[in-house]
């Protein structure tokens, strides 16, 4: 993809020398000390880009924790702490927004670490940075070969559904637009899940671009079934089961679900663990010879849509 | 001191548990990993708060490393790694960053980890996470005791001659500049002399600020002599040493030297590590019974200046 970001990251990939940095191409950095596996993420949120001017406080320090959690969960990382990039606006919204992170970090039982706070105009720009442990092993995008299942966790399209009220495109689902504003990081599932894998990202800009992405990492193509893809039931009632509404849970984004690659033999102890978990796992795909992203339905196949997702990051 | 920021950080002083915060009052997070020291830290810059919409791109990346290693460096901590929070604006900018941050990652033997990069408008906010290893003791801003000395690295004011240059207000001298905008942590000096102080941080808002911050955070008085604060030859040529030029030196920010408390015993050692290092170590005041900041020169006291640094952090 030969967007801005991806030209500026390959200015950068001089400097990610080290192993730690996976080369820039994983969702965080992993780093030996002292025999264990400490990971780092760090993500920002962009008012206007990444959450709406009107999304309450609270939702936005929530997400800024979730979103940053949630690519701990993915690499199979407990949260150890996280430090605060914070740009200071106005003093109830300032109040409102340590309530939201205070009640996030406690949820997660997750310190908050230390930071930076800065008083600046223009749009908001929200920073985390968050530091986690791996008990096992660290999964990364690029690990996924020919005939591994791909799967995911819980549901697609809720928070893209969730947006799209919020934009007043569709009339309001309380349970959809509180998925887009309050994700839920797999933090348990991750852990759990890690060493089963060969390959695991979170689904932050859409499922479709996400998959294309692990599929580019690990050199192999990638075949998702849309009908296989685990759509909600409040989605349903909301944006319907025709193909152009799982185009639409599949581009979405915001989902903050695991993706992950598997060998078949691991799909009894995936099982097994989403029982333990209450958490469902869905095959939806299949890796395969070749490069690219193919999708089909029980039609046949269906022509991939123009946008597969966001391409500038949503988190 | 009740500025926004302050208020700001109270709130979120709840959230603060872990030790490894240091109560938020610290310039850095220690973390106890596998029996190893990492040292955290976070710093923000914003364009027209931290630094000047026409400073070249290249020196807002060096800058930007900077600021943050110079954290480490007064923790007595080794760069381990860095990631990077990066809006992306106009494309030779964003080219000439990441010339000017190569730079700074070979310059100062440490690899980019990963981080983060978003599209967004209004003024561009850049975040870095610096990750550090101490091999010995982590000072803190609190371990200053009545009768301790206080010391600093190098030559204060010079970064602020320099931003008054840019603002046009005085008659250019590129070295001064230089000071301003690729300043220079002092790392190896940190590591060095980490065992031999009882507070240690670096001086970004001022060094009268941050002095008066440590005593704080010290529970103890702190004074300084005025003429003690060692100026560089370019600065008493374009400022002059007056009481008021020694004033906006000690008040100007910007420096990131480091700013340290030993006692007396240490003074033989910390003047030979100066020696060896090549780096003069000045000895500017005392910490005493009491609280406050109190300032003379050889013509007896000094009345506080109204303004002793910048409130909202430079770095």
């Amino acid at each position: 993809v030969a967007s801005p970001e991806a030209a500026f990251i390959a200015l950068l990939r001089g400097a990610a020398t080290e192993p730690a940095a996976r080369g820039l191409m994983d969702d965080a950095a992993v780093l030996e000390v002292g025999g264990r596996s400490l990971v780092l993420t760090k993500d920002l949120l962009v008012e206007g880009v990444h959450y709406r001017s009107d999304d309450p406080a609270e939702d936005v320090a929530w997400k800024l924790l979730a979103v940053n959690l949630s690519d701990l969960a993915a690499k199979g990382a407990r949260p150890v702490g996280v430090l605060l990039g914070f740009m200071l606006g106005g003093e109830a919204w300032d109040r409102e927004f340590t309530e939201g992170l205070n009640n996030g970090l406690a949820a997660f039982g997750v310190p908050l670490l230390g930071g930076d706070t800065v008083a600046a105009a223009g749009p908001r720009v929200l920073s985390l940075t968050a530091v986690g442990e791996a008990p096992g092993p660290v999964p990364s995008r690029a690990g996924a070969g020919v005939g591994h299942d791909l799967w995911v966790s819980g549901t697609i399209g809720d928070a893209a559904a969730g947006l799209a009220m919020l934009e007043g495109r569709t009339p309001p689902d309380e349970a959809l637009i509180r998925r887009y504003r309050a994700p839920r990081p797999r933090l348990e599932a991750g852990v759990a899940i890690a060493p089963l894998v060969s390959a695991m990202m979170d689904v932050s800009d859409g499922l479709l671009i996400d998959a294309a992405r692990m599929g580019h990492a690990s050199g192999v193509g990638v075949a998702i079934g849309l009908d296989q893809v685990p759509l909600s039931q409040a989605y349903l009632a909301a944006v319907g089961d025709d193909r152009a509404g799982r185009l639409r849970a599949a581009a979405g984004g915001d989902d903050y679900e695991l993706l992950f690659a598997a060998p078949r033999e691991a799909a009894p102890e995936l099982l097994a663990a989403s029982d333990r978990l209450g958490l469902p796992f869905t095959r939806i795909g299949r890796f395969e010879e070749g490069a690219g992203l193919t999708l089909s339905d029980r039609e046949g196949p269906v022509p991939l849509p123009q946008r597969l997702g966001w391409e500038h990051g949503r988190g």
